[in-house]
């Protein structure tokens, strides 16, 4: 079973759900030519097809290997690697000056996507090195640029994050590794991180590590992390490959899932410390990591979109082949294919339309980034900027759930079959389950759109939003199309929620943190629910409005407002009503 | 991190939840000493800490090997069998005309429980054998009950039931297996047979396998459908074992979880055919694999909730130990263990209360199946069966269902040591994926919930829950007790949507009959969260009238209602609203 990627679903997404569309005629995108999306997108498609989706499996049953310090990765993967990079697809979303092709995060968005539904655990290692080239684009001196800023891009070297240590995971603050100055500018790193990605791997000459330290005398917490540029191999004036530098892979993990992906625990300083380089200034390494960390979120989000997406190709293609049963009232001989059973057809239709709803959200985050970029106006950019803020932990969230909730499904629809390794099914299963662990957890993701997003200006990004999606809800509403069929009161009602659990919340920011804290997660849920059911429908609006086969996109936008959306008004329900037993719960956590 | 059985909340939910306290006083246990229950639980317990739980990873990690048609189990597991059966476990519920206990099946129910908890993989190989006891107690001659009951109820022989064909899964009426007449009362069975639990292990001497299989001129589709008794070894005279029977394993599948546990593929007749002896009348198989298949699928319900309480105790035991930023408002240095924070309380508080509410209607379940066997009157029998013929889908597949949830939040508890292998958290997660699938998928239960049981009388036995259940709630509402929060509001409009659903599904059985299948996996949730609401809620007023130590079980019924029943109107909405659009989802699906 490969994979096709469903590029009229996803444009449809990116175009209206998204809001692309409507960015570009506002001009925030310049110059950029929409037709490129569909074309890169189609060739995206076909080298996931060709080249990535039928090493997924190889990744998995092979795993990756570690001895003497070097990581030999599963068969076929480096050579896939060499041609992805000649192919270009590193560099999609790159600086220009550095020899990227600066397409707009929002392809970008759609062509990781495209890469984590056919290998996820290979597009984690291309996901890590946006995230380093964001960092040294952002915050790296222009020598760094100069040497390590293009290889990156283009992918001949890849980049790590190495935040985790065994007491420091979500509490970055805790870690202990330790960055003296040399006297020379440079620096030397001494300590070992845990659970790093592709922190050591074969597909590449160089691997370029950015770690966070501290140095002497730093400040406690957060406030004494700095950000350093370590190279596995030293890089001479020439551009050249110089020593081999002191930090090396120490042992690999032995996962649920991704198990071609090497997580490594990665040692500096036993043979006289790492040279490292300063990114940004010092003690200011955190203001870098979230540079990092937003770009991997969305990165991340989009995994949970892609998993799912191939969880669901996979158990259609499966539900119109295997045969059990008939359907009900059918007479006569032989049984027909189990997608005529409306439980089956329940359990597709909720993988879609679960998919579709991450998706448009992830796609909606990315033009945010884009126009904050791109918009010529100062005040277009400062409210694309807090949108982009706000939908990014629901981005990660919300669409990492949805990514298990899927592959689950994907399972379930296969039966006794799912349950074997062989069928393929229980893979997206087991890989999907770190994306909502990963890049912070989905906890942490509710509480920084608690406190950070929510509790920005008062607001202020989520009334804007909630304003411009109950224009949606009208369109449906005066649609009088009887194919939507509650659509538009589900919708009415989803809004209507999140809007008064965001006041609720709100005032218990400042009251009551802990009450506020304790509904983060259902208050989550409940803003994917209600803002990927109104894109959804207006995807559907829009293409009903071109014209052609626009049924399906209807029956997408409504079985998700009166599958997914109409539980907005109990999530409200959850968070107001029991938060103070929540905060009180130690009576029976411990009894 | 071990398992120690929660005996307090155990025995709680086994006398109120489920209503066994009520069913003594009624005299329907006859002269059974509730005493023995407690007794027989925590010695349950002990054996299950001392000897099934550390083996749990063992089993994992080591798998089974299959060589020359023999499975060997892990290491160490042969002898825990033995252990078992001299302990006389298996002998708990059996007859005690042949050896057994003759415990009524709620004690069994508790332990099963155990079992589970503490090695899943384990207790899966005598709940089957518990299977093929009922269906050779049912159904069975006296001659074969002579020679293979009290071997069985003991545990010294394992049954299996082996009813799945690669054409063949919910479908069992597809089945090929022949079984032809030797002319000597037996018969000679040639076929094969797939995901055949324990189908061939090195615990025992002997195994009784329990085949499906067709008649020559046999009626098609399931009532063309016979069960042999197919011993491994036949049996002489005297009791000893005979000659090797011509059933073999010829394959194990390499699956997701319970890799402790062989699944096989068994092919009869490579040398002449498989001696077996018919159990019931020819053609009654059907009827013989539902006794077999009823205990079955409460026993995985209960896997299911022994699965979530062992995911749970890992998790609160990880959450109370492993220490990562700081309680809101706290002061001064260090870091507090991560259970201070609400969203870890709320997951933790989730698993608790999804555990609790799916081992009280497995207890349920259980008492029903008990009264309705050792009642004196009639009519209580009868109604006691209904209830327990209605509850057991429920049983089933919430009970499993949850069980991955719970799983999946222990996973997440963990954060990124989670989705390391060596934590064990994953192993739950993995193994518990199964349960929904394995005897009659989720799907299937939903579907035997709304067309068999509430189709049943006109839904007699859903009005008489109703009716039992609304007094619980008229009691939460007259404690006037704060701690129980808004409850007594939830549980009220729990099951005044779950009446509603109920008459609408009711209705469209006669007059659409795919409209109501379309809603029958939210109409099992619906159930299960009002049904386990209410008896959580039970469970708590008694708990109060007992005194002690009450609020821990008032809070866990308070979040249930507020966080899991609080969905009921939502799930009605989306059974009444969206079946149309489920089943008319074609034109989304294959477009």
């Amino acid at each position: 079973m490969t994979y096709r990627a469903p590029l009229n679903d996803m444009l449809l997404a990116l175009n209206h759900g998204a809001g692309l569309k409507a960015a570009l005629e506002a001009g925030h995108y310049g110059d950029f030519d929409p037709d490129i999306a569909a074309a890169v997108l189609e060739e995206a498609g076909k080298f996931a097809t060709d080249v990535l989706a039928p090493l997924n499996r190889v990744g998995d049953q092979n795993g990756i290997k570690l001895k003497d310090g070097k990581v030999t990765t599963a068969p076929g993967w480096p050579d896939a690697y060499k041609r992805w990079t000649e192919a270009g697809w590193n560099a999609v979303s790159g600086s220009e000056d550095f020899g990227g092709q600066g397409l707009p995060a929002a392809i970008n968005a759609a062509c990781t996507e495209i890469w984590s539904a056919s290998n996820v655990a290979f597009g984690l290692c291309p996901l890590l090195t946006a995230s380093a080239i964001e960092a040294l684009d952002a915050h790296g001196s222009d020598e760094l640029k100069k040497i390590y800023l293009g290889k990156l891009i283009s992918g001949e070297w890849t980049g790590t994050m190495q935040l985790t240590e065994p007491q420091a995971g979500s509490d970055v603050g805790a870690l202990r590794t330790r960055a003296e100055p040399a006297g020379d500018g440079t620096y030397r790193l001494n300590g070992s991180k845990i659970f790093i990605t592709y922190g050591e791997h074969d597909m590449t000459d160089n691997i370029v590590h950015f770690v966070l330290a501290r140095l002497p005398d730093a400040p406690g917490g957060t406030k004494g992390i700095s950000l350093f540029l370590v190279p596995k191999f030293l890089v001479n004036a020439d551009g050249s490959l110089g020593a081999r530098n002191d930090i090396y892979a120490s042992g690999v993990e032995h996962k649920l899932g991704m198990h071609a992906s090497p997580t490594c625990t990665m040692t500096m300083g036993d043979h006289g410390g790492a040279i490292g380089y300063l990114i940004g200034e010092e003690n200011q390494g955190m203001r870098c990591m979230f540079t990092m960390m937003n770009q991997a979120r969305l990165g991340v989000g989009l995994e949970g979109v892609g998993i799912a997406d191939r969880a669901y190709q996979h158990a259609l293609a499966y539900a119109q082949e295997r045969r059990q049963g008939r359907a009900v009232g059918k007479q006569g001989e032989g049984s027909d294919p189990i997608i005529v059973h409306p439980d089956i057809k329940r359990m597709l239709l909720q993988m879609r339309a679960l998919t579709a709803a991450a998706r448009s959200i992830c796609y909606a985050t990315a033009v945010a980034l884009d126009v904050s970029m791109r918009a010529k106006d100062a005040k277009v950019r400062a409210e694309a900027a807090a949108r982009g803020a706000l939908l990014t932990p629901i981005a990660k969230a919300f669409s990492t759930d949805i990514g298990s909730e899927v592959a689950y499904l994907g399972v379930q629809v296969h039966g006794g079959m799912g349950f074997i390794e062989e069928t393929g099914a229980a893979q997206y299963y087991r890989d999907a389950r770190i994306t909502s662990i990963y890049e912070g957890t989905n906890g942490i993701q509710a509480i920084d759109l608690v406190t950070r997003k929510l509790g920005a200006n008062g607001g202020a990004a989520v009334w804007a939003l909630l304003s411009e999606l109950s224009g949606i809800v009208k369109q449906v509403e005066a649609s009088n199309d009887p194919a939507f069929g509650t659509t538009g009161a589900k919708l009415r009602d989803g809004l209507a929620s999140l809007e008064r659990t965001s006041k609720w919340l709100l005032e218990r920011l400042a009251s009551a943190p802990n009450e506020a804290l304790a509904g983060a997660t259902p208050y989550l849920r409940l803003f994917g629910s209600a803002v990927g059911g109104c894109m959804l429908a207006h995807e559907a609006l829009a293409a009903k409005a071109e014209g052609g086969d626009a049924q399906r996109h209807v029956a997408v936008a409504r079985f998700f407002a009166e599958n997914v959306t109409v539980q907005a008004g109990a999530l409200e329900r959850t968070v107001m009503d029991s938060a103070d037993s929540v905060v009180g719960a130690d009576a029976v956590l411990l009894g």
